[in-house]
């Protein structure tokens, strides 16, 4: 049979990190590509402790069906939580479960986007959020990111040429992915100035927030939306698990009921164990301590890779330098091709994710590429680094 | 902010069967509405021991990120069962673990439809499947359902009149949601016929195909598969636990990868811990000793419930007497209006599905109505039952 592939889907292809994620099983490979949380972050003995005692007690209800806005503990948990941590929610507003943040940012763009619409992101951007709004017929239209966030004149013209199409805009404003990079607060205010101008919505997507290892937190853009005009997304997955597939959404309870009719047609719920799990976690672990001790490590796997850098990279390779979350963002030294560099560090067994996997348009090019230092251990971070750092000086050469 | 709500989500409204489960707290309430398998149908102490298992000897791999695809143990282990048991499954085709069997449905009908679609459906049908399809802007087209089957001679009208338009036609055979009925082998293969005739794609949701008690298999229309037609959907959902949300998709790989890709931008992957949990289940208990005793517990709740309807309900009312599966379906006698019947009964705090739920004009009425028997307890069927039938006798006077 000739299969007829919706128009949506016939134009998508795999992500390419997922792609690479599956060929990381290769002996000796150091890989730079996956946005995984580092194995030792989980906190297992706890979570064996909440799940022996959840199938002890309370059973049949992890193991039941269960309503699709989520577990009702979990979600009083996490709007007491972001409230307090990122003065996000409002009386007008609510808070539902997804299967992971992803979920959250998907189920957003069906209730707003028709095809043919258009999602204004940072460019680069996170390349999950990108296909989710391709694979909803939206269409995602880059604007240049620069050190301190999105670029504001573009942002507007992007907004003026898209008209009654723009209904989003979507960002990462801390730590963002690929980039690393935090929106500053002003930016953050221009943001939500332009969104309300122009009448569109923004995505805030925080799934690093709790992860700031270096300077001060920047107020969230949710934490200033005064009409009900963002929609906040976070995730579990980066603080306590990111197999259980946990993230959360809160947003005008009008978007949120929209959401939740769109949630039911996809999963009817997220597994409902591991909302119990992270509900209890929250209530009798200290979650707090828990993410200052992913901190810790992260900001010393960020520091090393930071120095490796500094130490083999030549001067000519430029790079990010966050404050948080999980990824460096490198931009290759003019005359250097993306790909020939890409060809080179696979064929020595180290993996980094191309920076064209990330761009909106994806025919453009790309002379950048991500670095995650969350996953590998400090000797891949070291020996990781210096071989990239003696490709990139041979093709210098 | 005035929200611009998408066209295809705008027209959407939660599940019926959703909002009855919200509100079943009520004390005394009897519950013939939800979907649920029995709370005494879950393997507690073996999931118990094999979660303690895997939190001592695989934590890492049951907390961090996986693969979209899913488990590559369970896909050998689910591909293995449904080949033996059902036919399933040739050297062509591929295996997706979902997160529900709802899941694997939807992303079906994402990588097929376009906006105006029509999706060709058995009338009633499962109102979670339409939704998924509307959602899609997909339409779902109703054809009538018959105590063997679809109409098999207005599955053809439909398929003539919605042309090019018509892109799959949707099936629950065995024990069919709403209506228990199980389609005849004659009436699968002019279904198959129909589809290679007219060059569509079928979708076979088979969630309860596990659970006859009665009568004899009748093989899988996914078995008479010759070239890649049929989509074959399953669950773990009614056999292990429907709250961890496991189900899978076995179809032509061409189509699988195009689901693969859709599933990635919705939820990256189905929660890991759940899909090791069925796996060792599968390899180191025994699934089929464990069914047969969800057998005989719906085989005793069904007849108790038939046999309750043969004994308080007035000989005007119809019902459909089911070989498994968790569903009867009941039709009013001529001059009671449904509404009013399920008003009476929420009074009197026994809850059932009205059939309008199911059907796919949703503005079209119904004189039908949806039990449930493997929830209830027997107490709470004999009680039940008897209500009803006071209440539809006295509706007669």
């Amino acid at each position: 049979m000739q299969y007829k592939i919706s128009d949506k889907m016939a134009v998508m292809k795999p992500s390419a990190i997922r792609e690479i994620f599956k060929s990381l099983g290769t002996p000796g490979a150091i890989s730079f590509a996956a946005g995984n949380p580092a194995p030792e972050s989980f906190p297992i003995e706890a979570i064996k402790e909440i799940s022996a005692n959840i199938l002890e007690n309370d059973a049949v209800t992890a193991l039941q069906y269960s309503v699709t806005e989520g577990y009702p503990k979990l979600r009083a948990l996490i709007k007491k939580r972001i409230s307090e941590k990122f003065s996000v929610g409002t009386a007008d507003d609510e808070t539902i479960i997804t299967s992971g943040g992803q979920q959250g940012i998907e189920l957003a763009c069906k209730a707003l986007c028709n095809i043919g619409d258009a999602v204004i992101c940072e460019n680069p951007s996170f390349i999950g959020s990108l296909n989710s709004f391709r694979s909803n017929g939206a269409r995602p239209v880059g604007v240049p990111l620069e050190d301190d966030g999105i670029n504001i004149e573009k942002l507007e013209e992007a907004l003026i040429a898209e008209g009654e199409k723009a209904k989003i805009i979507y960002v990462i404003p801390t730590f963002q992915n690929p980039a690393g990079i935090t929106t500053s607060l002003e930016k953050r205010k221009k943001i939500y100035a332009l969104a309300q101008k122009y009448d569109v919505v923004i995505i805030e997507d925080n799934p690093y927030g709790d992860l700031r290892f270096d300077g001060e937190d920047v107020p969230t853009i949710k934490s200033m939306d005064t009409d009900g005009r963002v929609i906040y997304c976070g995730s579990f997955s980066k603080i306590l698990s990111a197999g259980m597939r946990i993230g959360f959404a809160c947003a005008n309870n009008e978007l949120i009921q929209k959401m939740v009719v769109a949630k039911q047609v996809e999963d009817v719920h997220t597994n409902i164990f591991f909302q119990m799990v992270c509900a209890e976690y929250m209530e009798k672990y200290d979650l707090d301590a828990h993410i200052e001790k992913i901190r810790d490590l992260y900001r010393a796997k960020c520091h090393l890779m930071l120095d490796c850098l500094d130490k083999y990279m030549p001067e000519q390779l430029k790079f990010t330098r966050p404050e948080g979350g999980l990824f460096i963002l490198c931009t290759l030294p003019g005359g250097i091709k993306l790909s020939d560099f890409i060809a080179r560090a696979s064929e020595q067994k180290v993996f980094v994710v191309p920076g064209t996997a990330f761009n909106c348009d994806e025919s453009a090019p790309s002379d950048s590429f991500r670095l995650n230092y969350s996953m590998p251990s400090n000797e891949e971070i070291e020996k990781g680094i210096r071989i990239l750092g003696d490709i990139i000086k041979d093709m210098l050469k």
